[in-house]
C-alpha cells in the first residue's frame, strides 16, 4: 500500500517541517494513539546552531545533519514524506505535496524563517546568509577562495579587499563566524601560504545596536567582544549597513558614512518567515508580524483554526511578557513538545494550560577555546563556558544520531587547529576567472528556504 | 612578492596535478634543492580509493580530502597554486594557467584520468561516473533519491525501476559500489521506510569478462562473486552494455540481448586520459594508446623532452612486462617518487636505472565485513581481508593528513551498520518532480576531470 494515510486512519497529525520545532512534535507523538506524517523537503533533520562550523571548514554538512528517517524509524505511527508543500486548505483540511494531497486531523506548521535583507534582497548576491547547508558550502567556498585569490593577486588594493572579511549582525551567527575566521586567518592557514600572510587578514564584525550579542547580559557581550578583538576581529557597533554592491561595504556611524572594500560579506542580521507564512496568512487571515511570522493564541494554534498550529521560528508567541520569543532551537524546540502534549490531551477531551517557555539560558562560542554562557542565575566565560557550550551542543547532536564522531573530530580539530574541511566545492572552483572577470563571484542558485 | 617563483631560483620544478602521482612527487622534492610549485585544479588532494564510500553515504568528502596547502606547508620550497593548466610551451618552457605563464626546468603532468563511455558520452547522463567529490554527491544523490521515489511511488513497474541499481564495471570500484549499495538497502535503510521493503530492491553488477576483478587472481574473482552474492548482488559476467538511454540499460549475452529498467546507473567501467593529455600530445608530439594516454620512456620522460615527465593515470609505461601498468594509485606513488628522485640525480649530474613498478597487490572491500586481497605470495578473503584492507587504506589516508577520526567514524558505521552522510543535496533535492516530469534526473553541471 502506497497512500500516504491508513484507510481508518486514528488522529492524523501532518507535520510540515523537520526542524527543531517539527521534529520535536514528531518523536514527542511516537507512542501517542495518532498517525503521524513528517513532511519536508530535505531528507536530513539540520543542526542549525553548528552551522557556521561548516562554513568555516571545521565540520562537514553531515556532522550535523541527521536523516530524517533513521530519526524516526522507531516511530512506528509516524511516516516521513521528503516534498515541499505549496498549498493548505483548511476546509477540507488537507495540505498539498506538489500535486498530492495529504489529509489532516491537526496540522503544525514548523517552517522557520529564511534570512531577510530589509527589502534590499539584492544585497544578497555579495551577502549569503546562512541558513542551509547549501549556504554553508558556498561561505566555505568564498571565504576560502578569498585567500587562494590573494595568494595570486599582484595589486595591493585588490589583495586587501580580498583579506578583507565583514560580517553583518552581532548575534550569535555573526559573532561565531567573525571568531572562526580569525582563527583561520591568525592560526589554521598561517603556513599553508607563500606569498602572503594570512594573519594580516581584517576580519570586521558589524552591528546595529550598541552592544554584540544583545540577548545576553550586558558584561557578557562586553566580555564576548574582549575576546574577539583579542583574536584580532575589529567590531563595531552602533553601525548600519545602508548598502551592499559590487564588494564595498557602505556604513553608518552617527552621522559619518564610510566605505569597505570586502569580497567576502557574509549575513548575519535579520530573518523573515519562511515561504508558508504567506500561505497561511491567505489560506486562514491569520495575522502576521512585520517579518511575516504568524501570531499564534496562547496554545500556539491560530485564531479561528484550532486544529492548525504554528511551532518555531514562524511563529510570533507574545503572550508570556509581552515581546515575540526569540527565533532559536531552545523555543522550536519546546512549542513542538508543547502542541505534541496538547494534541494527545485534547484526544482525551481534556486540555493544558497555556504554552510556557522556559529559558534555559543563552550560550555563544567566541573563538575556539572561548565562549560566553548566560544562564540568568549565573554567567560562565572563557574556556569553561567553552567546554559548557561543547556539551550542550554535543548533547543535543546526540541525543538523536550517534554523532559522537563529531565531537572526536572537533576536539581533534580544536587540539590541532587544524580544519580539515576546508574543500572547495560547487559550482565555481577556480577562483581568479570569476573575480578577475566580472569583479565579484556568482551567486549560488541551490539555496533553499529552512526545511520545507 | 607575488610572483610565483623566485627571481634567482634553484632547478624549478613544476608539478601539474595533485592526485597520488603529483602530490607524492611534490612530497619526495620537499627536502631537495629545487624550487617546486604545485598547480591544481582543486585545493583539495582526493583519496579516490574511498570516493565510493562518499557515493553512498558513509563518509563525507572531507573526510577522504585533503587540503593540499596544508599537506604541503612543511615543504618551504613549494608553493601551491590554485588554477587550471590550459597549454604548455616546451620551447620557452612555460606552462600557462590563465593568462598567467608559469617557468619550468623540469615539468612532471600528473592530470590523471576522466571516465570513458567509449565513443557513447550521451550514456552519461543516465550513468554518471566516479572521479570527483562532485561526482560522488551526485551518485550518493541518485541513490537516495531512487529510494524516496520508490516511497512515493504508486505503479509497480515504476517502483520496480527505481529500486533496479545497476553498477556497469566489475572492476573494484562497481564490486564497492555494489556491496555497498546492497547493504544500504538489506540493512542501513530497512527500518527506515513505510512503504516499500527497501530489501527488495536490485543491485545488478555487469562485467564484460568472465569473471569479475580482473586484476585479481581466479579464485579471489570467485571469492569475491560468492560475497556479493550473498549480499543479494546479482553479478552478470560476458555481459556487453549496448545501450544505456531513459533509464533502459540493453545488454548482449552472447546473442541473446535483453533489456534493464533502472533509474540509477553507475558507470564503474572505463576510463580515459584527461584533458592535458591532448595538449602535450599536441605541443611535443608524442605518441599516445587508444584511451589517450601518454607513452612515456623507460624514465617516464616523453620523447625528445628528457625534463617533461608524466606519472599517474595519464601516463602509459609498457616497459616491463610488455603490457601498460594499471592505473592504480600505488602505480602512481612510485612514479612520482621515481620522477622526483631522479631530478635530484640529474642535478647531481647522474643517472637512475629505468622505473620499475613494485606490486605490493591488490585489495577490494566486498561489503562491510569482507574483502579481497591478493598480495601474489598470499591471498586473503572475508573478515580479515576486510581488516586488512581498512588498515592499508587507513594508514595511506592518514599519512598526510590526521583522518584518524575516519576510521573511527567507520569503525563506528561499520558496527552501528549506521551511515550517517546520507544527506541528499545539490541542484535537485526534491525527487518526485524531476523523474515524474520528464522520466529522469537532470545531469550534473559540476562534474570536474580528476585534479587539473
Amino acid at each position: 500500500m502506497v497512500d500516504l494515510h491508513d484507510n481508518n486512519p486514528p488522529h492524523q497529525v501532518v507535520i510540515v517541517g523537520g526542524g527543531f520545532g517539527g521534529l520535536y512534535a514528531a518523536k514527542a507523538l511516537a507512542k501517542a494513539n495518532v498517525n503521524v506524517t513528517l513532511i519536508d523537503k530535505r531528507n536530513f533533520h539540520l543542526f542549525q546552531p553548528l552551522l557556521y562550523q561548516v562554513a568555516t571548514g571545521a565540520l562537514s554538512p553531515a556532522d550535523i545533519s541527521s536523516p530524517l528517517r533513521s530519526v524516526l524509524s522507531k516511530s512506528k505511527n509516524t511516516k516521513v514524506l521528503l516534498g515541499e508543500v505549496n498549498d493548505i486548505d483548511p476546509t477540507t483540511q488537507k495540505v498539498m505535496v506538489g500535486n498530492q494531497s495529504v489529509p489532516y486531523d491537526t496540522l503544525i506548521v514548523a517552517t522557520g524563517a529564511k534570512h531577510s535583507y530589509f527589502g534590499k534582497d539584492s544585497w544578497e548576491t555579495f551577502a549569503p546568509g546562512l541558513k542551509t547547508v547549501e549556504d554553508a558550502i558556498e561561505m566555505r567556498r568564498r571565504i576560502f577562495m578569498a585567500f587562494e585569490a590573494a595568494e595570486k593577486e599582484t595589486d595591493a588594493a585588490k589583495r586587501r579587499a580580498l583579506l578583507t572579511f565583514v560580517i553583518v549582525g552581532g548575534g550569535p551567527t555573526g559573532v561565531e563566524l567573525a571568531g572562526a575566521i580569525a582563527e583561520l586567518a591568525t592560526k589554521t592557514l598561517k603556513e599553508d601560504f607563500r606569498n602572503i600572510d594570512t594573519s594580516e587578514a581584517r576580519v570586521l564584525l558589524l552591528e546595529g545596536l550598541d552592544r554584540i550579542l544583545p540577548p545576553f547580559a550586558p558584561e557578557l557581550s562586553q566580555e564576548a567582544q574582549a575576546s574577539l578583538e583579542s583574536l584580532g576581529v575589529d567590531v563595531q557597533t552602533k553601525t548600519l549597513v545602508t548598502n551592499i554592491e559590487n564588494d564595498i561595504v557602505t556604513i553608518k556611524q552617527g552621522e559619518e558614512v564610510k566605505t569597505i572594500a570586502s569580497k567576502t560579506v557574509l549575513w548575519a542580521a535579520g530573518v523573515k518567515a519562511s515561504a508558508m507564512g504567506k500561505v497561511l496568512i491567505e489560506r486562514t487571515g491569520v495575522e502576521s508580524d512585520r517579518a511575516g511570522r504568524v501570531i499564534v493564541e496562547p496554545d500556539l494554534s491560530i485564531k479561528g483554526h484550532p486544529n492548525i498550529f504554528v511551532v518555531g521560528d514562524l511563529a510570533n508567541f507574545a503572550h508570556q511578557n509581552g515581546k515575540p520569543l526569540p527565533g532559536v532551537a531552545p523555543v522550536a524546540m519546546q512549542e513542538g513538545e508543547y502542541v505534541a502534549k496538547l494534541v494527545q490531551k485534547r484526544l482525551k477531551g481534556e486540555t493544558l494550560p497555556q504554552f510556557n517557555y522556559v529559558d534555559r539560558g543563552s550560550l555563544a562560542m567566541v573563538g575556539q577555546h572561548s565562549a560566553v554562557v548566560d544562564l540568568g542565575f549565573i554567567k560562565l566565560k572563557g574556556f569553561f563556558a567553552w567546554f559548557f557550550w561543547l556539551f550542550v551542543h554535543i548533547y543535543f547532536l546526540i541525543e538523536f544520531d550517534n554523532k559522537l564522531v563529531v565531537m572526536i573530530q572537533w576536539l581533534w580539530s580544536y587540539f590541532t587547529r587544524n580544519r580539515g574541511a576546508r574543500l572547495i566545492t560547487g559550482k565555481e572552483t577556480i577562483a581568479p576567472v570569476p573575480i578577475e572577470s566580472n569583479g565579484h563571484y556568482p551567486t549560488v542558485k541551490t539555496r533553499q528556504p529552512l526545511n520545507v
